[in-house]
């Protein structure tokens, strides 16, 4: 694993040197002969797909699971789009050599604050076979050498991508006087060869996982290695006493339903309670009648439970929750309720509980949104807006390296940038700093912009 | 532990709300406090200072550290210096809420990117009691929470500037409506409450470890918490075949003698080998006239060997250097010395023997230049200047949170940026992403810039 990790850290240091066109053309490379080896690709996915199906029989694999397999999709549609996200990355802006920073230090001592490549960078994922290809294209839009760790369910259709994406490498090594270096993406398979990825700190610089909690929570665990991710998504959503009833049925459906599964939908709803008899019950009621399970405390519970005739419903939409529901990613059509006396009450709760995600205020009160997005400690802090805009497309990056919940480096939806860094390039003539400081013939620094 | 991190976080979540006033308020009464309790801190100075003299005298305590305890100085010059640092930092520009991205998702939707702080920070340094100041300082410019752990030998001043700061900070609060809690700045006293608090991912955002690198590889070896800092700084020089002499030797000589225990000090010069019979012995010349030890390779040993008598040099200037050299921070008057055929054998002996923080290339080609820049992973890389350039200060940042040899969050001399993030705030008017996508009815994604 240590000759892997090095060889990677090799390539990282040449794709310093890599061009925006040597960048360009392996991308049309990799689009390229994944398209003319659609066929082998199905052949392969069909492979992994039949072993998968046997597991789901004997109940060894979710169902789920067994559709994020699957590369082909409904008439070949979720392969198109793979190809289709490739010209995608190739058409973003080059992120990479851009100034950030100039400053004359002196009179001939120039400094300059560049963006650069982070350098190796480690994904490990699930499942989703497409996430070879895409996490490919990502690292060499940015000039990062990836190793690819991708679940052993998807090993036939994982082999072949990886081998594909080699050659277009390959071939682009060839076409770029060497400056695309082989081993800028390297695939691994077993679980075994990861832990001992995560002890080459040495080498890797960035460590991305791509699944479940326990897998990103494991890895966090695992290594010295910067990660970038999150590990739970428990988004809340606060209905302030000014609240729209309207706006807050829509908001509440909409984050708590469109998606279950995704790591932006919300899983705590918080209601001030001076809304509990009348606006909160018809949130209540708009949120069983979409099929969801509500967990309520005891102050929303009774509320719900006193209106359950007048409002049609069922006694087994509502239970009560337990302390446990308030710190649980549900990923299913269940929310936990709580009443909460003040934006301030809501706002610890979230401090506590969250997960530093994304949470909403759903409010007609401009100061309780302001203290509530000011004090809130999320990626995302939303005023009347649904959780699920948590998301690189929606944020218009064009691409999504993952939703991170880290509090430095990269925060919420990660684009390109997050694979980047910069470093400071000084521009000089001999220059020494013992020259500098006070005193008779000392020089005093400048520190005047450049434009740039 | 525990408790003081939770009240830490607490403290953190407050100062989100804090304005420019606030803080201005507070560091003005930091100022005053200090300034008016300087008689009472050099008393608790002295009780450290004689207590240290004491371990000086028995041989536990080098003569480096009892100089870096003293907080007095020359004619009190550092304690004023540590003042004006005080009023230095109050003048710096706020970085805390400001925009740095701004987009229309649709009509009404609106996502900014605003500068926050990072939260919790934990600082941990040794020896120098000025430190309490400047990071106390540092953290309530850019709204983040300290614990701060200073070395045992500065106890009795540490415990007085902290006593001092936090009533400076109490006032503030009173002054400030609350919104500078009280526990914005904490001490910890002992070793054994470090371990602890590196436990505290849960509260704690950022470990910033100023010191020895012994410390700084213990703190990165012992947390899962992001630390900032570096621990080895290896800096290289290396002359080109095509570098002027004079710029090598005014270089060379400052990079290594200016200042020998800084982390930019110039530890290894690599020579093309075709300096060797001629320039490289004018620069070995010079920094043996400037008592630097020359620790040789076979091949520069054996060009300084054969010109000595020529030289006028005495054979102890110079020994034949081991592997193990050139992994080495000397810290003193040594430097290790290497011939290298190319540019690319310089670029690939700096990759794997360096420690990423500033190396330097003389030369006066700027093709050899470039590649040196862009390949050299570095967070500094210079041409033609000397190593010792790296440094907030000089860099213009007006202060320094410390140096980083990371690859993500922050890189090289890191000033208030370091100690901040961000969060992506989103005002709607009741959206929801339901209503997003293709197929009769469904919008699309304005993604419009809004100028800020």
């Amino acid at each position: 694993m240590e000759e892997i990790a090095r060889r990677a850290r090799d390539a990282a240091n040449v794709l310093q040197c890599t061009t925006s066109e040597h960048k360009t053309a392996t991308l049309k490379n990799i689009y390229k002969i994944l398209k003319d080896n659609k066929n082998k690709i199905f052949e392969e996915n069909e492979k992994d797909l039949a072993e998968a199906q046997r597991r789901v029989d004997q109940g060894e694999l979710s169902a789920s699971l067994f559709k994020r397999l699957d590369i082909k999709g409904k008439d070949g549609g979720k392969f198109e789009e793979m190809l289709s996200g490739i010209k995608e990355v190739e058409n973003l802006e080059d992120p990479i050599g851009k100034t950030t920073l100039a400053k004359e230090l002196d009179a001939g001592l120039e400094l300059y604050r560049v963006t650069c490549a982070v350098g190796v960078i480690l994904v490990i994922f699930e499942a989703r076979p497409e996430v070879v290809v895409n996490i490919a294209c990502l690292a060499i839009k940015t000039g990062n050498a990836a190793i690819l760790k991708g679940g052993k369910e998807a090993q036939y259709t994982n082999r072949l991508l990886a081998k594909l994406i080699g050659e277009a490498v390959q071939a682009a090594k060839k076409e770029c006087g060497g400056w695309i270096p082989e081993d800028a993406v390297q695939l691994v398979e077993t679980r075994e060869q990861i832990s001992e990825l995560l002890e080459q700190d040495e080498y890797i610089d960035l460590v991305i996982p791509r699944g479940s909690n326990s897998l990103v929570k494991y890895i966090k665990n695992s290594t010295r290695i910067p990660v970038l991710g999150h590990a739970d998504g428990i988004c809340s959503i606060y209905l302030d006493e000014s609240a729209d009833v309207e706006k807050a049925k829509r908001i509440v459906v909409d984050a708590k339903t469109s998606y279950t599964a995704a790591c932006n939908a919300a899983e705590t709803l918080l209601v001030n309670e001076n809304l509990l008899k009348n606006e909160f019950l018809q949130v209540a009621k708009e949120l069983i009648d979409n099929n969801v399970l509500l967990r309520l405390d005891a102050r929303t519970y009774e509320a719900v439970d006193a209106a359950r005739s007048e409002l049609g419903i069922n006694s087994s939409s509502y239970v009560q929750a337990h302390e446990n529901d308030f710190h649980t990613e549900f990923l299913s059509l269940e929310i936990a309720v709580k009443s909460v006396s003040s934006v301030q009450e809501a706002i610890r709760h979230i401090n506590t509980h969250g997960s530093k995600h994304t949470d909403a205020i759903v409010t007609e009160n401009k100061e309780n949104a302001d203290l509530f997005m000011k004090m809130v400690d999320a990626a995302g802090v939303y005023w009347n807006a649904s959780t699920r805009f948590a998301d690189g497309f929606r944020y218009s990056f064009g691409t999504e390296v993952g939703v991170s919940t880290n509090k430095t480096h990269a925060r919420g939806p990660v684009g390109l940038e997050g694979l980047t860094i910069y470093k400071y390039k000084l521009y000089g003539n001999g220059h020494i700093v013992g020259n500098y400081g006070t005193g008779p013939g000392k020089r005093s620094y400048t520190h005047k912009n450049i434009p740039f």
